[in-house]
């Protein structure tokens, strides 16, 4: 294991650190200590990539080294593991607002600090508080069974004892929206609209559109209340839940969603041509508010620690799985991501910030609160980068920086491709809990994951630990902290995105 | 097409029938029939098997075409998914004693009287009722969260409120009656025994004697409840039920399933080493009994009519579930087998008796009500098969028929063989609701279905339609109808199984 099969270009060098002498002393050390380290705890640490003859524009040979060593050692480290196993067995669910979310932020806490990292800390953050209650529905004519729904987040609940009316089916927002006034008064309307399997979860924004957007669109219709099938690809008897809201000064009606196999059944039914009559009954509640926190953790930089590279993910979970994918995971990867890099025998410059955000799901309250919080230090934002979309692999790497910095991307894209990882362009759009960065023009990456079986169990009870793959978990530590790496210690700047 | 492709062995005399002129005769003219039949519905009929030279031993080739055209209908028919699909949406679960249960009844009276059954009847069998109610439970601490479960058929209630205790976790019944007295006292027990993936089924004995009977033996030790591991392969999150019972005299406890990965929660609960208290609620009730119906249907013979070949399969299902896999498909493949003899242009000599039976799973009613019943016609039921494992492909034919009759048997798993279908022995078992024509010494048959992925939905709310694959479907429908051709037709008898 050595440095020197590692060759840099000698083409480009605008982006050039200016002490790459230093670096480059330190690499040799660095990789006997990583050595030690390996055959102390046995591990079998994988040769460092064979990069091409020239091939590394812009990064110094050390920098390129260190963060191959980090790479291929995250492939044999399960500390994400142990991290998401943990937090789903002694958690759970974490909805904000709820016991859950405090004892979610409480073992966040005890996790970080028993993991070594500096700045460990809890940051308030009031969050809508709602509870699902229960939620119960049937056919009622011509053919009487029972259904599996979920309330939608944030839906009101039905009168007490439930509400009943003949069901309008309706296959997307657009029909819906092309009905006529009054074309739904007193129906139960039903969005009969299926969501496609991507990778990269781009059948989402439909979905999303009519979980949102339904009910209130629905209600300008005249209709009494909201089905739709489930806003995920589950092929289970679940119902998927997810956030939804009211449009100002539009009638609120009771909305759910129906499991994919109950919309089929819902949609057969009304294919006999009699109309169907629908009875569910919610008993949601609205709770006003409640205290929950950001949970940071810090790996201080060398050179510059008031220079932020942010790892964000977030810790609250929709209430009816354990949050193991969304977003245990994101958290499991990002938490070890900054503890590989605080095991260096130095820190790279800049601090490493772990953010594990409170409530994502229902209204990004926790993002909100942190870019108030730091609003006055957003420039001192170098990089984030968020783990949102479950435990699958990643597969691509988007970046969004000004197009001098590409160089330093092409070189970070050189480092993830053995992990079959490819580039796919400058327009990355960071996760939700990356908006105040995106606002301020920080430059944002997105490290996109396999979504082709995320949407079977977003947002549903199957949120749990047995879909989490480890051997996907630990290539996403490899993949998180290489980039966290890079742009962490890179000794030049990534300046601001554009727009 | 043409019989004469069929050649008889010389070589076996013994049991062949005596007409066989006749027979001959007829061939030719009903496969013309069935030819223009098909081409009048734009069916493609497969060539019947090229059965190798003198290989049918005692079968007539009249027999062997008509079995055989009959087969490669069946490929080509649908009627057993229009039969399941209809019970499916428009009726649903149909749990002894409930609405869905009488409703059930009337549709399949409807539905065998419009195909054009003979004596198509309800018989009135009187079934237990029970009714599950609610069942939530919880982890308690060190890590409280909510748990998937389901009350096991037949459970008493909780006490109002729940009942919570720590929890004893075993790996098997085994362990569990090795504890010393008291060695459960006011504990929780929970049967952590795993439940083994095999195409034939074979797990689900192990499964059976926790689910029936752990309550009971928990009890003996001093327990205050049980939990068992669900008695099923889901990976996914719902819990299996089934019928549990007590033993007399033992003191009765609320028993409950949870879903495997609840199970593995609890487990990895326990592993942290602290005492883990559960809480649950089950809000069954013990409703005394209700009336509900064997629902029959016949192709009444053209020779011997009181004789009687029956094809059996429970109308009945569990509640969680949609009951289109158990035993939807069953009634489904037995129905449309009968539907193609009863197409014939000339009906085989014996009655072919469509036995559609009440509460199969919740204690035999039907089946014990029906041998009642016929308890002196009995030695008029000439075989009898039933269809009661899900809707997979049958891979293996067992018989259950004196020695001297097994070379009708060679011949049946010839005309199988085409299908997939290999012989597998003289020692069929018949299924539960064959139970009294075993007992009455009856030759049954057993048609296996691959189990494989049977019992990930066995008792769960995911026993709905999208888990029946019509292809497999229409084998099954392939293999009944050969199979009770050939017992309906076959001209010699029988005779008595062996004990």
């Amino acid at each position: 294991m050595s440095t020197t099969r590692i060759r840099v270009s000698r083409r480009t060098r605008a982006l050039l650190p200016q002490n790459r002498g230093r670096a480059r002393g330190r690499t040799l050390a660095t990789f006997l200590i990583l050595a030690a380290i390996a055959v102390a705890g046995n591990l079998v640490v994988p040769e460092p990539v064979q990069a091409d003859g020239d091939s590394f524009a812009v990064l110094s040979p050390a920098v390129v080294s260190q963060a191959t060593a980090l790479r291929d050692k995250a492939l044999q480290d399960d500390r994400a593991w142990d991290f998401v196993e943990g937090l789903t067995v002694e958690v759970g669910p974490r909805f904000p607002g709820t016991a859950g979310d405090r004892r979610g932020v409480e073992w966040a806490l005890a996790t970080l600090k028993a993991w070594g990292f500096e700045n460990v800390r809890a940051e308030p953050v009031t969050v809508p508080k709602w509870d699902r209650g229960t939620a119960t529905g049937r056919t009622v004519s011509p053919f009487p069974q029972p259904v599996v729904l979920a309330a939608l987040g944030g839906s009101v609940a039905t009168p007490k004892g439930g509400l009943e009316a003949e069901v309008l089916r309706v296959e997307s927002m657009d029909e819906l929206g092309a009905l006529g006034d009054g074309g739904a008064d007193g129906k139960i309307v039903f969005i009969d609209e299926r969501m496609e399997r991507t990778r990269d979860g781009r059948g989402y924004g439909a979905a999303v559109a009519k979980r949102g957007g339904g009910a209130s669109l629905a209600a300008e219709k005249g209709a009494v209340g909201l089905l739709i099938r489930s806003a995920g690809t589950s092929t289970s008897r679940i119902a998927h839940t997810g956030g939804m809201r009211y449009r100002e000064g539009v009638r609120k009606i009771p909305a759910a969603a129906l499991s994919n196999i109950d919309a089929d059944l819902l949609a057969a039914q009304m294919r006999r041509g009699k109309p169907v009559r629908f009875h569910y009954e919610l008993t949601t509640r609205d709770l006003g508010t409640a205290e929950s926190a950001n949970v940071i953790a810090e790996v201080v930089g060398r050179e510059r620690p008031d220079e932020i590279v942010i790892l964000a993910a977030h810790l609250d979970s929709w209430d009816l799985g354990m949050g193991a994918v969304d977003d245990g995971s994101g958290c499991a990867i990002v938490a070890a991501a900054a503890k590989l890099i605080a095991e260096l025998p130095e820190r790279p410059r800049r601090t490493i910030r772990v953010l594990l955000t409170a409530n994502e799901e229902f209204g990004l309250s926790g993002a909100t609160a942190y870019g108030e919080r730091y609003a006055d230090a957003m420039d001192k934002h170098v990089a984030g980068v968020e783990a949102d979309f479950g435990a699958g692999r990643v597969w691509a790497l988007r970046s969004r920086v000004p197009d001098d910095r590409l160089p330093v991307i092409d070189d970070l894209a050189k480092l993830l491709a053995p992990l079959g990882i490819e580039p796919q362009g400058n327009r990355a759009r960071g996760g939700a809990d990356l908006r105040p960065l995106r606002q301020a023009l920080v430059p944002v990456f997105d490290l996109s994951q396999d979504g082709s079986a995320y949407f079977d169990i977003h947002h549903t009870i199957e949120d749990t630990l047995d879909k989490v793959d480890p051997e996907a978990l630990r290539q996403n530590v490899a993949a998180h902290v290489t980039l966290a790496y890079i742009v962490a210690e890179y000794d030049g700047d990534l300046g601001r995105a554009p727009e």
